[in-house]
């Protein structure tokens, strides 16, 4: 028999930190099942984000050589970017890879949305994998990056993810979970 | 031949907000490549932490279901939690799997690790697959978290991650991992 597992209750909320849109803090009033209450759960609160595993028609994987300001060196890294206010996430998937890559893909799976913080949120991550991808014309637009674009086969892809060569969290989840399901 | 790919460079930060030890805003002033500024780039600190993919001597993987704050309803978790200061990732792993599992573990191997957040840090989760799990005695320490042992074939594992049921991004990250090396 399965054991009932209550939620914590949030009471009352307010904002405690604020830069518009890129980073809120909340200070959470919370109700514990038993009744045990934490009058100052700290609750993180930035944009959403989509990160998308991009693979072509000949089964490749479209990454990237980059820097990322929250890894020492540079790193491998896939397709990723914020959804803006109102998009849908699958549009911002589209939108992210023919932005960054000017690739479409015939054949999307999303691959589960996931807060990066259990305790404190700090944004959700909507993880796709794009098969069948194709090149469109246009200008490759890369933001503020500093990008150069490696193309890997799957047990590459295997080997570099087990070497720890991508290097942040919702990349790896991504990667790992298209691997797991491509297999 | 591989393009030059230059990091950003902090030139100085500020805490901006603190709620030690949980979290702490700093604004870093950053330098990129090229020239250009960018003078308040905000950083989040939390405590690093640790996650534990445990599989037995049978081959099950021993998770959980629980709530977890950041997630509606009940999901599916495996072992987790902060590194205290100065601890080494791989003692608090142990540490963690045995308070809240009662189990240790004759195989570890580290599964890397990696910042939730590439852009503002967010805490670095240390990823790792325990094998050949056993019981110890003593009693399970399970914090705040009101959950329920399950214990999952590697099939049902894979089923269970594709369908979306655990619920955390660095959850996803090590037990997809897991599967790719395990394979």
């Amino acid at each position: 028999m399965k054991k009932t597992i209550e939620p914590w209750t949030c009471l009352s909320r307010e904002t405690v930190f604020e830069h518009s849109p890129w980073l809120t803090i909340e200070s959470h009033h919370l109700r514990l099942p038993g009744g045990k209450e934490i009058s100052d759960w700290k609750w993180v609160k930035t944009p959403d984000f989509i990160n998308v595993v991009a693979v072509d028609t000949e089964g490749l994987f479209h990454c990237f050589r980059q820097q990322k300001y929250a890894v020492k060196g540079i790193t491998l890294a896939i397709t990723g970017g914020y959804i803006d206010a109102g998009e849908d996430p699958i549009v911002a998937a589209q939108r992210e890879l023919t932005e960054e890559t000017r690739l479409v893909s015939a054949e999307w799976t999303a691959l589960g949305a996931y807060p990066i913080d259990g305790n404190r949120g700090s944004g959700t991550g909507h993880l796709f994998l794009a098969e069948l991808c194709q090149y469109v014309g246009g200008e490759v637009n890369d933001d503020l990056e500093d990008q150069e674009k490696i193309l890997l086969t799957r047990s590459e892809v295997k080997e570099a993810l087990c070497a720890g060569e991508f290097g942040v969290m919702p990349w790896v989840a991504a990667l790992a979970l298209a691997l797991v399901r491509l297999s």
